[in-house]
This record gives structure tokens, sequence and C-alpha cells, in this order.
């Protein structure tokens, strides 16, 4: 097999006149030109190290078999937020300090319910994040089975008033389907019904329930919502297909106590030459109160924490500043985001990237690019601009061609970035393979066995050479969208 | 693609000659030269009924969802026991009866278990089937965390006593790693361990524990012992290797009562010609108290009873008899296959066959065929009889090539026939894609979602296929080989 050792070398060039020729009025891409060239040895040096090294690895083994799970208002959230700035200081990292936060404490309580005719079957649930609890001594109800809001907006108050309505939809990716979580408990309230079960938002079960953030609408009463496993779902859409009539038993003892203090963890590499311009990276240390959170995001937190560490260690001294923000309560209400946003407002045009991990440990593809309009931005100018973007990005990629990350596209960044890039901040999301995340989100299953250690330093790896390039290359990528 | 349609036409005559010449004095193949062509029609009758027909699959379901799962003991087996009577009954069996079998009571009662130092964890546990309890308040206790009987004995009484021994091997099969749970108790009692626990017998997890059978040995302490999942075992694994001490709370109200009645089903397709000779189709009815049962076996006694329905629907009238057995208590005593070689010893030497179902649901690929030798049997001869009875086999298994379960090769029939496949009964086993099986064997992810309908079809088939070809064929397949 022969192979083209660089066969983008002669395209980007062409990207970079075209972009000078045609768009002389917009911001345009810095002047990456010879990036792979000009970067092949410290990128090799990071892969390297990251590839042999162990730190991130073991940092979130740490992170997930001694300290746990990590909810808003938890204490595992509070002992990770110390952890990790220790961790900062140890690994040489530069203005570690952590920025309050205050956060939404929900507590789940003792929870159960059970299918009481036309058979008795304990039902293993997991209450949605931010759901009221039942009454004392529970709720007992008729079940009425809907595959979507269509089949429940036909049924109306006069098929749902005073039942349990179970959303039983088949998993259709992510976004489509967690619809049904979120939104599922206020539509059903609408008309009437007294609690909602929810299928488990993933693709395949072990018996195994996904909890996450319900979202109720202001308008509607609050009822409580929990999570049923897809055999369960399945089962009871099959007693439904027979004719059955259902009743269920739930007890759930979630409530909601008064917001309370956490922080985003920050700490720095700082710039060589521009100190204050910053290059952000990130994931968010809290998760839900199941599992470990392993995936969802500690491994996003160690990913960024690891790649400036890597950086540090081989004495890279980029141009910019390297800026790891671990951010709180990403699950239940991404406080720890709106807060950095708040705090930050007057840097975010000295924010020349922000990079975001946070959908798991798959294999790293490449980044997504999220430059997000604004009002009164010119849509194909934008269009124009993020080819260009793409481009110098592709370039950076050719770094990464032989770890399988030189994939570049547009997309959504993170959740955690979300509102600085609203805001007209450069967004940048890792782009894992997603396959198996969704397996164990939102679950007892996100645990530290699924890690893959070479996945992870691949990531690792990664992210510290896109943190670097970005830190270093003599232009911006991006000239500055956000607003003075 | 060229494909050569009847690859194996010009060998079986061969075969079948040579071992006229060579093997004058052994019980040899039937006279099957030319079972694909003469049975061609009825094959083709049946593999379209059984693919078009939705009926295994609805009888399935009813056991499943309505009746659950079915311990022995427990009501859901005599529910399932009348049950599937009656469906004989209504599929135009004959001879249906209940044959009484007293089966062990194993309660599991309330458990539960926390790893209490250095980090409290809630362990997702079951308890193993059989096990005793915990005295009343649980077992407190540090936990040694060994990966292997050597490293169990390298430790000895000094290491393990007062201790809570966990297992933590990795899965390499079931046939090698289920050792763990079945001796691992009483291997631990013996140095004086006061519990056990057990990963998971499984290649994956999502939380998910699996339960099975212990086997106490009578010179040891009876000590509790429950499986915990991989997840935990491999945090507990992780943990001893950073050096921690680690302690846990075990409770567990498991309860042995006195032996209770319960029954095979038997029903029967009688035979037109010679009707004392019988074709055994099986499964085990009873399954653990998790789950549906439905892998383990629910669809293996649906897949006999259904292969056989099948026969009789069609009115195809075989020459022997083909009579279906659903087991009692497989699981936890094989009580049920032994009280069926008791009450069936004088009738064994007409048994020309007996095919058993018992791994699951994943795509015939043919069948296995378990010739065993007893004492004083020549193997050489053995040898040959086996080699001689498969090419028999491979002439039936022409018929089920397109359904991709042609191939035929030695090996273990299954559990219910093993006693009187002991004796000299040939024995087969229905040889399913093992693939998925011990993902949900044991555990609350054994349910009725997780079968497909396709290959529920194609087993049917291939049991209905191989069951009235050899019920049917001028000679029987293997000469009689049990003592009279």
């Amino acid at each position: 097999m022969s192979r083209n050792r660089n066969p983008k070398a002669t395209f980007f060039p062409v990207a970079l006149l075209l972009s000078t020729i045609l768009l002389p009025t917009t911001p345009r891409a810095g002047e990456t030109g010879d990036i792979a060239q000009r970067y092949h040895e410290e990128a090799a040096r990071l892969i390297g190290e990251a590839i042999v090294s162990n730190d991130a690895y073991e940092s979130l083994e740490y992170l997930c078999d001694v300290i746990g799970h990590r909810l808003s208002g938890s204490p595992g959230l509070e002992q990770a937020v110390d952890w990790t700035a220790d961790l900062m200081r140890r690994k040489g990292f530069s203005n570690v300090h952590e920025e309050e936060v205050m956060v939404p404490v929900w507590i789940r309580g003792e929870e159960s319910a059970r299918l009481t005719a036309p058979v008795e079957r304990e039902l293993n649930i997991l209450g949605l994040g931010m759901s009221v609890g039942t009454p004392p001594g529970g709720i007992d109800a008729e079940v009425v089975v809907v595959e979507s809001f269509d089949e429940l907006d036909s049924l109306g108050a006069a098929g749902v008033r005073g039942k349990i309505v179970l959303y039983n939809q088949e998993y259709r990716g992510y976004g489509g389907t967690a619809a049904y979580r979120m939104d599922g408990p206020s539509r059903a309230a609408k008309y009437g019904a007294v609690a909602v079960l929810v299928r488990s938002v993933g693709p395949v079960s072990l018996n195994t329930p996904h909890t996450g953030t319900l979202i109720y609408d202001e308008e509607q009463p609050r009822i409580p919502a929990a999570a049923v496993t897809i055999e369960a779902a399945t089962m009871m859409g099959r007693l439904a297909r027979r004719g059955e009539t259902m009743r269920a038993h739930l007890e759930m003892g979630a409530r909601q106590l008064d917001d309370a203090p956490s922080a985003n963890v920050i700490g720095e590499i700082p710039g060589s030459e521009r100190p204050e311009e910053i290059v952000l990276l990130g994931g968010h240390l809290d998760s839900w109160d199941v599992g470990q959170g392993a995936q969802d995001d500690g491994v996003g937190c160690i990913i960024a924490l690891e790649a400036a560490a890597l950086i540090r260690r081989l004495d890279l001294a980029p141009r910019r500043t390297i800026r790891v923000v671990l951010f709180a309560n990403e699950e239940n209400g991404t406080r720890g985001g709106k807060a950095y946003h708040e705090r930050h407002a007057d840097e975010l045009p000295r924010h020349v990237a922000a990079i975001e991990s946070d959908l798991g440990n798959g294999a790293a593809r490449g980044f997504r690019l999220d430059l997000r309009g604004r009002e009164g931005e010119d849509e194909e100018e934008l269009e124009e601009l993020r080819d260009e973007t793409l481009a110098a990005m592709r370039s950076i990629g050719e770094l990464l061609e032989l770890i399988g990350a030189s994939g570049m596209r547009t997309g959504w960044s993170g959740v955690n970035i979300s509102s600085i890039v609203a805001d007209g901040v450069t967004g940048l999301g890792l782009d894992h393979d997603p396959e198996g995340y969704f397996d164990v989100h939102h679950s007892e299953a996100d645990t530290f066995d699924k890690i893959d250690r070479g996945q992870l330093a691949k990531n690792v790896a990664a992210m510290a050479v896109m943190a670097y390039v970005l830190a270093d290359m003599p232009g911006r990528l991006v000239q500055n969208r956000v607003a003075p």
C-alpha cells in the first residue's frame, strides 16, 4: 500500500488565497500556512508523551474510584473541586483558583416503582433529575403507554387525566429521544397526567435505567417523573398491545433544597508573549448521582487538565495562555457555564478559542467547529468564514492524522461553553467516536472500567496538539467576533 | 459469485459405504442416503411455515411477560407448567401430562451489600442460588481480592481467615469462569473465609449482576455468597492494587425450604408406524428468579414445543413418536432430568434421539452430536461411529443450509438430557450462535425484548426439520446403545 504523506499540503494555501481575495471585509483565519511543518516537532513530543504517560488514566481512576459521582450540591463534587485544584497545582499550573458558583441541590431520596396489574413486577427506575417527589405513600394509577408526543396529543385529556403516562419511544439518537425525558413530564401534565415514566434514553440495556434532567414548563403542574429500563418499557408496551389494563405504584422521595455554593475550577499555563489571549479547555466536573461519572464527564475534565499539564511538563511555553476550566453543574442547570460567562465577559474578545470535551472517551476523530451566527450577522459571510477556519483546522489536523483525529467539521461544541460561543467566541468540540457512550450515559454503568487507556491517550494528545497550536501560532484562528 | 448447490452430495454415500465395510460389528448410522431428496418437500413446508407463522414468538411473549420468571418452587413455575400443558393440548398434542418432580425451594429473601471502607459504595448484588443467608444483621469484614484459585491458595488461611473473598476473575468463556461461582464459596470457606463475592460471569456489564447456582462442598462450612457486577469487582480490584484496605457489609436473607412438588411437562405427536420409538425434544421450564428466563430457557421450551406443533399442524405424521419434554429444575438441582431418567428408564432403548435447546436464541448454526462413551466401550470404534453419524446428520443438514443451520459437529448436548445421554441415548444439542447469550444469562436482562423474531423462526425450523427427519426416516440415526 502506498500512502501520500501529505495530501493536503497544496490545498491549504489555495484556500487562504481565495479567502484573502474573496472576503476582504470579514475576519479571517490566521496565518496558518505551514502549520503542520512548523509544529511538527512539538506535536511529536506531545503525542509521544501522551501515549507513553499513564498520568491521565491514573488521574481519572482516582476521580472515579476514590471520589466517585459528583452531583451538584453533593460532597462528591466539593471533594472533586478541591482535588482537581490541588492536582493543577501539583502539575505546575499557574493562577489556580476556584470561582464560586451557586448550584441547585436536588436530592433523589428513596424511590421505587412496581407494576401492580395485570401482573406484579418490580420496576428498576431512576427518578429524573429535578423531578418533584410523589406525595407520601406514593401514587397508584393506571398506566397509559404512548410512543410519541403525537400519540399523547391524540389521546388528550380524555385518555390521560389521572393516569401515569409511559413514553415508550424507541431510541433514535440522543437529541431527538431525550426530548421525551426533558419535555415529556410537562406535556403529559398539561392533559392531567399524575406522573410520567420515560423509557431510558439509550440504544441498549441490561436492565439499566438512565437518569437525566427534566425541564418543567412553568405553566403546568409539576408531576413526578422517572426513567424505566428499555426492558420494562417494551414489556409494558407489549402488555398494552395485548389490551391489558395496567396499573403502577410509584414512590419518589425527590426534593429540592436551597442552592448551595460550588465552584468552577480554573488553572492556567501562562502565555509567553500574549498572556492576555486565552485558549480555554474545559469539561464539567459535576455528574449524575449514579455510577462514577467516568465518561460524563470525568474524562472530559481529565483530558483538558492533562493536555495542559503535558504542555507544561514539556516546557513548551506557548505564546498565549492556556486556561483549563472545570465547570460546575452542567447536568442540571448549566450554572457553571453561565457563571464563567458573567465573570469573564470583559475577557471574551481575548478568548481565541474554547474547546470542550463532553461526549465520552470514544477515540477522537477530530474537532467540531462551532462558529455561531449572531443577530445581524451575514449568514453567507459566516459560512465562508467557517469554511476558511475549517481549512486552517485541517492543516493542524495533519499532525493528528495518524492517531485518527484529523477530521474537522462544523457542529456543536459543548454545553458549558455554549453561552460564550453564542456571544462570538470560537467554539471547538473534541469529536469523539460516539460508539458506546450512550450505552452508559447517566447510568450506574458510567464507570472507570469502560475507559479505554489507548483512546484516552489519543484524546489527550489531540487536545494537547490543538490547544498548543492555537495558543502558539502567530495569528488567531479566527479574528475576534465578540462585540467589545 | 458461483455457488455449488450441493457440495456434499457425493460425499455421503462414500461414508456410508466405508462404514459398512469397516465397522461391521458396531451400531451404524441409518439408511439416510437420499435424505435431502427424500425430505425436500416436508422440509420446505416446515421451514416456510416456521418463517411465516408468529406462533412461537407469541407463545414466548406470553411465557415471559404474563408468567415471568420461574424458579423451582415458585408460583411462576407452577403457572408455566399448567399453561404449557394446556398449550400442548390446544395445539393437538397427544398424551399430554405432568410428571411430578420434587424440587428444591430456595428463597432469595432481602439482600444488600455495600463497601464501607476506604469509600462508601452501594454494591448491586445477586445472591448465588442455593447460598445460605448471613446471620441477622449481616456480616462486616475486610475484603480480600483474588483473581484465581491459585492466588487464593497462595494466600491460604493466613490471608483469608475471617475475611470476605472477592473472586475478580476476568471472563474467559462460561465454562471456565463459572467454576469460581460454583466452587469458589467452599474453596474460600476451607481457608476460613466468612463470605464470598464473585465477579459476575459474563463478557459485558451495564451494572448487571448475574446469579447462578453454587455447589457447596459437604466437608466445608457453608458461607454466604453473592455475585457483584463487573463494575464493582474491577473497582475493588483497583482499590486493592492501590493498597487500600477494604471492608464490606453483606446482608442476605436467603434460605432453603422443604422440597416441593413440581413437574416435567410432556406431550407427544404419536408415531404413525413405530409409535414406541421416540425422538425427544426438550428444554427446561424453570429459570432463575430474575428477568423473565426468556433465553434461559423459555425459548428452548418454546422451540421444542412449537417445532412439534408445526409438524402436527402440517399433518406430517412421522413414523416415530415425537415427545416434547419441558424439564423442571435445571438451574439448581437438575431434578427434572434425573426424574425423567428414572421414570422412563425402560424406554431408553427406544429413544432414537434426544435433542435439547438450552443456549438461548442465537441463530441456529446446526447441531452438536453427543454420543458419550460408557464403561468398556471401545473409544476408537465410538469415534468412528461419531464420524458416521455426523455424516448422516450432514445429509439432513443440507435441507437447513440456506437458513444457516447445516453445521454438524460433536459436542455437549444439554444438561437436562445429560443423564439419559450418559446411559447411551444419542444426544443432540441445537447449536446456537452464542453471541449475546452470556450478556444476559441469569440476570434481570434476560427478557423478551432481546428475542429476535427471525432467529426464533429459524431455530424452530431447524428443530422441526431435524426432529421430523429423525422420527420419520426408515432407519435409526444410530442403533440402540442403551443396555437393555
